[in-house]
């Protein structure tokens, strides 16, 4: 029975993973078709929303299911309440990466305004945070998952470095307004992305450790909020 | 022993009530804050965040220790599980909350753009969403719930006509576009409130009926996605 159970919170563990795989190709994606002003590569993206959604059921009712008929207790709960979490979080990624998707699709037929020098670069290290996070759950490395919080900062500084720009631009072209915003809402999309990456890396830590490190953080500035007026 | 479980969950769903009435008092203050240009009334949301963020940990915290030793099953573990995705609902509504209340503060420190008309307007149907979904998890009526569901589309629509006016005075007066942008971030926070309403009267409808009723709307247009171009 104890063996079978851990089976089964190993099988928890390898469907989760398998979305998130399915979620880092479809944000990687997303950026890709932003910089390669690929429509085909955006239709893709916005397809594959619905594996992910059916994944994220399923894994739901795993949870649910576990807990129903294997009552745990100590570290095992800590393992599938933090599950249920992850699982929201990497479901909410894959719609983020959709928005980033269809908002591509609509950005890519007007002219180009400037190269993308910022944002992807942004979405790269959007792209490691997630990752990493990943890499801490199955590692269980609350070092590692720690480091991946720390990092929200330097996304929130190329944020407002993207965001100051794009205001200039907006205010010297006014016929830039329209891709100015697709890209404000693009970067905003990819913050959004380390956001919940964060949000997992505190879900490993509290996992492992029994306690919650969340609402440290709670006076980050929300990005574009101090913008030149 | 039976009836100590029924209280606990009772404690509960007083916690949780506890904190949504801090949150619609956090949302309804914030927009009060941008209607009448209001500094200090911005600061005191801004504070009020804390609060909330100790309810939530708690009531989570009251969960995870309810499935270690109840070992609930069926309606009751369906309740706990609903419980735990509320709570975090609200609480990302309390964030959201305090994210208005820091962009007006910005804002009002600007020349006035335009009366707000439209965006109290929007603000109050997501009031209105987020009790109703509140309501219906008190009264556990998911007919309630399922109406709650169906208001996103009008959010949607007002949400597209404050972003083609703001757009719009973006483009013919550049001076306008720190203000405008700041309002279209406030709407599309106000947006996100309402989803998060959304997510509660889904919770509520598991609870209830045991199914799930989430991604049905996942083709629905993010919005200010389709802006004229």
């Amino acid at each position: 029975m104890e063996r079978h159970f851990h089976h089964q919170l190993e099988d928890l563990k390898k469907a989760l993973l398998q979305m998130a795989a399915l979620v880092e190709v479809q944000i990687a994606q997303a950026v890709k078709a932003l910089e390669e002003r690929n429509t085909a590569l955006c239709e893709e993206v916005i397809q594959n929303d619905k594996p992910v959604n059916d994944l994220e059921m399923e894994i739901d009712h795993q949870c649910i299911q576990l807990l129903a008929t294997q009552q745990p207790i100590a570290r095992d709960l800590r393992f599938i309440a933090a599950a249920m979490k992850i699982n929201a979080d990497v479901e909410r990624m894959g719609d983020i990466a959709v928005n980033i998707a269809r908002r591509t699709r609509r950005l890519i037929i007007l002219p180009l305004l400037k190269p993308l020098i910022d944002i992807p670069r942004m979405a790269l290290l959007a792209q490691s945070m997630v990752k990493r996070s990943l890499d801490a759950f199955v590692r269980g490395d609350e070092h590692l998952a720690r480091e991946v919080c720390q990092q929200d900062d330097q996304i929130d500084h190329i944020q407002d470095q993207i965001f100051r720009e794009l205001l200039t631009y907006m205010m010297e072209q006014p016929r830039s307004v329209p891709q100015a915003l697709q890209l404000i809402f693009i970067s905003r999309h990819i913050e959004r992305i380390a956001d919940h990456a964060t949000n997992i890396a505190e879900s490993v830590v509290y996992f492992l450790e029994g306690k919650s490190i969340k609402h440290r953080a709670d006076d980050a500035v929300d990005a574009g909020e101090n913008m030149p007026s």
